[in-house]
């Protein structure tokens, strides 16, 4: 159903309407960094953040929560725990949790977290080509990428798209790699997102406020594709546009949640119709 | 004397120009989601701020700081010791403190924290009508308001007013309910608050800031009551203005903090006399 | 070489060539009230955030990082451990590292944290005036300033050039104390900047900020003398624009970040023309 565009964009447009009209929790048990960009772009979206961390919490907050999300950045002992237990907690509950495996390629600490991790069974997995592929690796599913630096990554994402199906493939889940351009995956199929601004760059935790937002979307969805393809689209979206008038990063992140704020389902629609590209992988 | 609207309004603006002269140290142990906006806040204001949360320091800071704000946003355990630290220090050193009661009716591990740190007499307690309802009936004080669902809340403050009264009767502090439409009371007045904007649930951490700027108030006032109408009215008006011509959450923080920054004593009494009421409760 | 107005200009506009060109990635063991505004300037500059704190992970930071910078606000015993390992690891890797020390003369407990990172050598450090006069007394190279009150100060830096040079010769570093007006020495020559806005002591975290960005610059720079000078410069470049139009606190950090994207070398090395001075400090 989902290897039709129209079909796509008319769903990222009706789930846009039903996270409006749900204002789904979604708990974020995110870094540091990203907190402030996180909780306000889910705010502006019209989603509801939670930001709280603490494992002895994790099984009220998903009783509660419509999505957790589960982001490695600015890691450290205590925060493997309140990740693993969040997880944990998604798992019991039946709620749909999301992994941003910040920097996984950087530092084994940061593997061996996300290794666990994936032990849990995400519903999606969204990183750069870089971490994409280093997690890959770290699954047994793919090639692992090499010897990696920091955190962002310049490098196009298209290099991603192999480990990319071959990670939702080992896991059942989707697979989100994001950069210039965007691809999303469940094993299957893979949408091409075309959007965006490079001015995405030279903000911080942008790619830690999409999982989130992909979190609120998976909130109100049954499949998970079309609900990372939404969230996806319409930063790219947002991003295109706040980057018209730009002065520089901080007026275009000003502008950027000010547009996810303003854009309605049908501006998200309607923009998907010529911005998506979908194609199936062959079976191996 | 502060059920007179004209003395109230009057007072609030002598307190911003004390404030301003004064530059009182606040310090904050808050939350990491709160952190940029309420240090911002309190720079705006023309407090200073101090985010120092290590309980080593917490006796050196008290001695230094006008006031002391304890936020039990994303709460750990270590999150827990620095709490209790600065607020015993707080009352060792004879500084008034302000508790904001984040979340508190949504884990049990936030109401045993807040039943806690209640026994170190706070001056003050700002939360929204859920967290106000959830906190009275954690202090024994009033009915607790039923299972609550994540941190923020949509519902009228109204409903809280009841609880406030119990609570600040029951711990002999002010209580301020803030949302569409704010009240403070300190268990026989109650000032109700008419200013502010919806955008302002639209700004992650606004409460928390707000809860700051009412410790920046009690540090230069003797009655908390005035000094939390202050802070209040102070925010209300800020959203209100800013809220003109803001195209969505971001334009309109940004131009919040400018408006904290441009708005004088003078500008606040006079909205204060148009946008209070004042009553009394009758003793039970 | 350095004591010669042009060529430290001209040092400064070829070493935000180099930044630009290289894109170094810079480590920060940062305050939490900092994170979001130091790691979008060090973007907007051009450099590579990676705001990991973890023990765990120092080394594999300090191979791929050009500068780390380590910075004592909102200290913690855990994060006593992280700014211990992350400057060890500097050092066993032969990377540049900045100390900045937020409030060192406020207590103890950052006192002493302060005075152990010292014996890691730091490459560079930054602090306002009381921060410098307090280290200088902790390292036992001048005057402790008597008591400290809080973080911030609006004292003029003047008074803490003795301090400056004294630290600089007895830990053989580079030491900036920034202001109203910045001074920076390596314990021979002294360089004022006169620049900057009043405007960016009504934001939180910017001295944090160019903390980093000072470490950015070091990791493209041969002598840590220019590269501070370059760092501050732009800082008081940018602020100084920023501030033309400024509505308030927030408008203006928008227009900072967006400055220091926009500036050009050549900018850069223009203005520093006109807003250096150097001296020779004589020898005692």
């Amino acid at each position: 159903m989902f290897q039709n565009v129209q079909n796509l964009a008319r769903e990222a447009g009706s789930l846009l309407s039903a996270l409006q009209a749900a204002r789904p929790l979604v708990q974020c048990v995110t870094n540091f960094v990203s907190m402030d960009l996180t909780a306000n772009a889910l705010l502006a979206l019209g989603a509801t953040p939670a930001m709280a961390a603490a494992p002895e919490e994790a099984d009220e907050f998903a009783a509660h929560a419509g999505a957790i999300v589960c982001n490695i950045g600015t890691l450290s002992r205590d925060r493997i725990e309140s990740l693993e237990t969040a997880a944990a907690a998604a798992r019991a509950r039946g709620k749909p949790w999301v992994l941003d495996p910040v920097g996984v390629g950087a530092t084994r600490f940061r593997a061996e977290a996300a290794r666990a991790l994936l032990n849990r069974k995400p519903a999606l997995i969204r990183g750069n080509a870089s971490e994409i592929m280093a997690l890959s690796g770290i699954a047994g599913a793919g090639d692992l990428a090499g010897a990696q630096r920091g955190i962002d990554t310049a490098d196009g994402s298209e290099r991603a798209i192999g480990p990319a199906v071959a990670l939702a493939r080992a896991l059942s889940c989707v697979v989100a790699a994001t950069g210039p351009v965007d691809f999303v995956t469940d094993g299957q199929a893979v949408v091409r997102i075309s959007a965006g601004s490079p001015m995405m760059a030279r903000v911080t935790a942008m790619g830690c406020a999409l999982s989130a937002a992909a979190g609120a979307f998976l909130a109100v969805a049954r499949d998970p594709l079309p609900a990372c393809v939404a969230a996806v689209g319409l930063f790219g979206l947002a991003g295109e546009r706040a980057a018209i008038d730009a002065a520089g990063p901080a007026s275009f992140r000003l502008d950027f949640i000010d547009r996810l704020y303003g854009l309605t389902p049908d501006d998200l629609e309607g923009a998907m119709l010529t911005r998506l590209e979908t194609s199936t992988v062959k079976h191996a």
